[in-house]
């Protein structure tokens, strides 16, 4: 995985695709999935999503304030799908999935080999999670996996169903 | 166009379709194209997304408190790109890209006739407007338009790029 710009990192969230959250506590790694995510600035790139008090997740980076975005392609569904049924208090989700776990730079929480894109981000506004479990994030280092070529993401309806990218169009346009 | 349950609303905006904003302030009606929003609870379906202050349409969604959310399929691209390359300050933007705007049930903003989705916003929740012109909408109203069948929508990854969504897929999933 190659350094990406942070300031072309909004180029791949902005479009909505499903991602993995990475987390790390106390020595343990987990993951989740998540489709509940918008950018919120360009530079230094901010994030918002929520992640559930209800998602085991929801401690280790409420605790740690540290995570990893990771974007998977449409050939990494069914692990995708299966890392959204399950919970990381009872499985250990990287093990069951056949996800590896790679150290990240800045955090603690673990980049995921198999994704074409991962986004190191820290905790930087917690104002909305009491009432939201609203969380923004700022990336501080991004990867890119080159040897995906035009990889094509999912986009998540509800119960298991997904859009998988179709074709790029490309319309004359000024706008970031 | 006929009432969709706001308990579906967010299997129209998770996936993370480009979006058309309309605001009414003063008897005038304006409308923007936006990409940076998520869903934030199911029901009753929050909606957080960014608005800049630098848009035309910051100073009527922050006095009015509504909006309506118009979700465009891929045949409006290049309405979608228009409205996103001009500011309501200048143009009456409905009239330029020959969108029809039709009165909503609960709130000033219009429909957009045009598109599959609408959704009327009233805003809830303005505690990060001023950090990150980040408003929380509540979706009050829902409407579909049942004669557009399996439309397409549009995934922006900056300056005119756009997926447009593929093939459904479906996966065996218990996670709404």
């Amino acid at each position: 995985m190659r350094n990406l710009p942070l300031s072309k990192v909004y180029q791949l969230l902005e479009p909505g695709p499903v991602v993995l959250l990475t987390t790390a506590s106390k020595g343990r790694a987990n993951v989740m999935a998540m489709s509940w995510h918008m950018m919120v600035e360009f530079t230094p790139p901010l994030v918002a999503c929520i992640v559930s008090n209800a998602d085991y997740s929801f401690a280790a980076l409420r605790s740690t304030k540290e995570c990893v975005i990771a974007i998977p392609s449409r050939e990494l569904a069914r692990k995708v799908v299966g890392a959204g049924n399950c919970s990381g208090e009872d499985v250990d989700k990287f093990k069951r999935f056949g996800l590896t776990a790679v150290p990240a730079k800045q955090v603690s929480a673990p980049l995921i080999a198999e994704c074409f894109a991962n986004l190191e981000c820290k905790v930087v506004n917690t104002r909305l999670v009491g009432e939201y479990n609203l969380f923004v994030l700022e990336a501080v280092k991004a990867w890119i996996d080159a040897a995906q070529k035009n990889p094509k993401t999912l986009h998540h309806h509800g119960y298991g169903e997904f859009s998988v990218d179709g074709r790029r169009i490309k319309l004359k346009s000024t706008m970031p």
